[in-house]
């Protein structure tokens, strides 16, 4: 018989649990057979203990099958994923997963909801008019068999260890453990039963992990855990030292996207555009439709010429329910009801840029939400005129500004004043991938 | 505002709480206002990040403070008090509560009940026909006025905070931790304003704490915290490495205490004698009596002698409603509805003990409980015929089973008989006093 406070002692005092004994307590949360402040103690312990390999993936299979899978076996299909630790601006999601598509893979895409000063992929697909997120399985599977991707919300029944466990950490400050947060990421993922998965690990100002070197821990964890368990794994660190692309909010994000699957190219863009093409390039590899990465992306920006990955794009959008017509409107679709320029005090070189405050500013704007379950603005957000390094004449626009009530300019013009600073040094600009993590170099042990 | 998450993450990252941050989580945790998970976390940061000196006293003072204090300021008398981590036929509380009172302390003692393998005061108390342990404050301050010293349980509005937290430590995994055993003791002790306070911190076999070190740093941590609280405080670190004196029970404990307070002495009862004077004889130094803890102990000898120790024993009895006719018949009172002999299978020399197994061999039999709030029987026990070093032969009583069912025989005596270690090497006793902690060698830090 096994007892939740032999297992909070054990891990407490350094101990390795048991898969047994891991699943004992996965389970006991998910069914709240386990009190809350036992499971609290628990966490705690692991959070400053750390867990083994062994511990890790026991937690990370015990999350993955605590309620039912998304598991496309029967469908003869290759699926493959990418997840992203979340950043600002970060519409890659609207690329890779056409992109994949369009190159014969599987995309099932379980996305959430914009979280902080992050935003969510969920409320941006959400802009569009009429797209429903919140699919039964038997309907994204549907959708994507049809379409090659489907982009979907969390369902209830689909990792259920997880919401119980993520929400107590929460409240425990018990969230920022590269253990834990692997076992949350990689359990969802791997509940899709993907052949390939690649994971972009963001670090710089606007990341959750500013810490390059705690960020490199979680991606070798990470890829560890998707290589023992049977899924093909890299991770790239990328850079979140800036607001990736144009725009940061909800359909203006989606606009973005369609133009670049369109072909059409901005410079402000381009950034966005490189690092979709290196991550669908690394889905087309994992996913065994090319030999390498770099051969992966070749197929990806054919897949972008022809205009297949658009056409992927759509489709899926109408398979979930969304209005056409807008996504041909793009940016002409855009119809916030005030608009603000915030001008360059001074001339200079754009030398670095808080990009957490950037996304506060984009979630005051109204594109995100203060708290779970609030509604957010679809025209909200922020045009971004810049890039580091970027030369800024005195009174030329830095940003545009864009929400639904004229009140909801004054606090971002502030944050984005204080988090954009212009000087005189010249500044090359961030590296956008600093290191790609596989099998090969995980090593988090 | 302060917020119990940003409490434990402080905490959980090592750092250093303040006075008011501490009193904000005891504060919330009696009255609920901070969720137990909350609170669990915090408690296990606490446990493996450890206190500074500073958290230390906040927490005991904070924990101190919960309700309301048991103090004596306006009696003009010097309270005195002796607590002991707990053991094994430890009823030193008997002898050094009357030796204080009649050396003109005043002794307002609160105890405890059978918890685990160890006795509990109280449980012991209770089997003397009539005798009150749960007076109200304002009753036991009487009965200490009049008799020198009172012998009482917790009330619910003394240290509320304990309660909340120890329950909690109980079902988290989280009660070892030295600064927060050192909290939840000192706590209590000093809510009754106390002058002096002598600590017996046993180790051993029969010890909560068996490794010396551990019992050394809780030790240390003990008399800084009473020293830095204006209570003059020394620690003991004695021997539990056997039963104290001849019996462990209920009823046959005050027995053998009431033997040695009437000056009748016996072989086996000798530790317990020499103990009591030891503690008693620091009781009397700290209190102001005595200019060193062996002129106490010269003074706690005559309080037996004079047999003014007895007077006051019988007098706080009495005025707790205790029947003295019982008290005078002693062992003759004693009358356990069945007995059983267990035999010396072997001749030779006891090695060793496991007393902790002696201890629950004691609960078995009914003198202990196995949840709180069950009875126990005042009269189920044992009587042990040997110390460590004694010669016995083959056929011999090692030890008297007390129990009031026959079937409560048959665990007890398996435990005993695998406890009891006999040999052929000659053994020294262990030493009864290994280390005295003082002020001036506390040093935990």
């Amino acid at each position: 018989m096994m007892h939740a406070i032999d297992l909070i002692r054990k891990k407490r005092d350094g101990g390795e649990l048991t898969a047994d004994e891991i699943q004992f307590i996965v389970r006991g949360a998910a069914s709240q057979a386990i009190p809350e402040a036992q499971l609290a103690a628990w966490l705690m312990a692991a959070f400053l203990r750390g867990l083994s390999s062994a511990e890790l993936d026991a937690l990370t299979t015990a999350m993955r099958f605590s309620g039912v899978t998304f598991d496309h076996a029967g469908l003869g299909c290759v699926t493959v994923d990418k997840h992203s630790t979340g950043g600002v601006g970060d519409k890659t999601s609207f690329l890779v997963a056409p992109i994949a598509a369009a190159a014969g893979l599987a995309v099932p895409m379980i996305s959430g909801r914009a979280l902080g000063h992050t935003g969510g992929t969920l409320d941006k697909l959400e802009s569009i008019p009429g797209y429903r997120t919140q699919l039964s399985l038997d309907e994204a599977r549907r959708v994507m068999d049809e379409c090659g991707a489907t982009i979907i919300g969390q369902t209830k029944d689909l990792v259920p260890a997880d919401r119980v466990l993520y929400d107590l950490r929460d409240r425990t400050g018990t969230v920022e453990s590269p253990w834990l947060i692997c076992a949350s990421i990689m359990s969802k993922k791997l509940a899709a039963g993907l052949q390939g998965l690649v994971l972009d690990v963001k670090t710089g100002s606007g990341a959750f992990l500013r810490d390059y070197e705690q960020a490199r821990f979680l991606a070798g964890l990470m890829v560890e855990t998707g290589e023992r368990a049977g899924t093909r794994t890299a991770a790239l660190m990328t850079s979140m030292d800036q607001p990736l692309g144009r725009f940061a909010g909800n359909w203006i994000e989606i606009a973005e996207s369609i133009e670049l699957l369109a072909g059409k190219r901005h410079p402000l863009s381009e950034d966005l555009l490189e690092l979709s093409l290196i991550l669908a390039g690394w889905m087309i590899h994992l996913g065994g439709k090319a030999k390498d990465a770099e051969a992966g992306k070749a197929i990806a920006s054919e897949k972008i010429a022809d205009g297949s990955a658009l056409g992927h794009f759509r489709k899926m959008v109408a398979a979930q329910g969304g209005d056409l017509d807008a996504l041909y409107k793009g940016f002409g679709f855009h119809r916030p009801k005030f608009r603000r320029e915030l001008l360059a005090e001074r001339s200079g070189i754009v030398q670095r840029v808080d990009t957490t405050a950037v996304g506060w500013a984009v979630q005051r704007l109204g594109a995100g939400r203060e708290r779970a379950g609030e509604a957010v603005a679809a025209h909200a957000g922020l045009e971004v005129h810049f890039k580091i390094g970027s030369r800024i004449n005195a009174g030329k626009t830095l940003c545009t500004l864009f929400a639904e009530e004229e009140s909801r300019f004054e606090e971002p013009e502030k944050l984005l004043r204080e988090a954009i600073v212009i000087g005189d040094e010249a500044v090359q600009p961030p590296p956008l991938v600093r290191e790609i993590v596989t099998a090969e170099n995980a090593c988090s042990g």
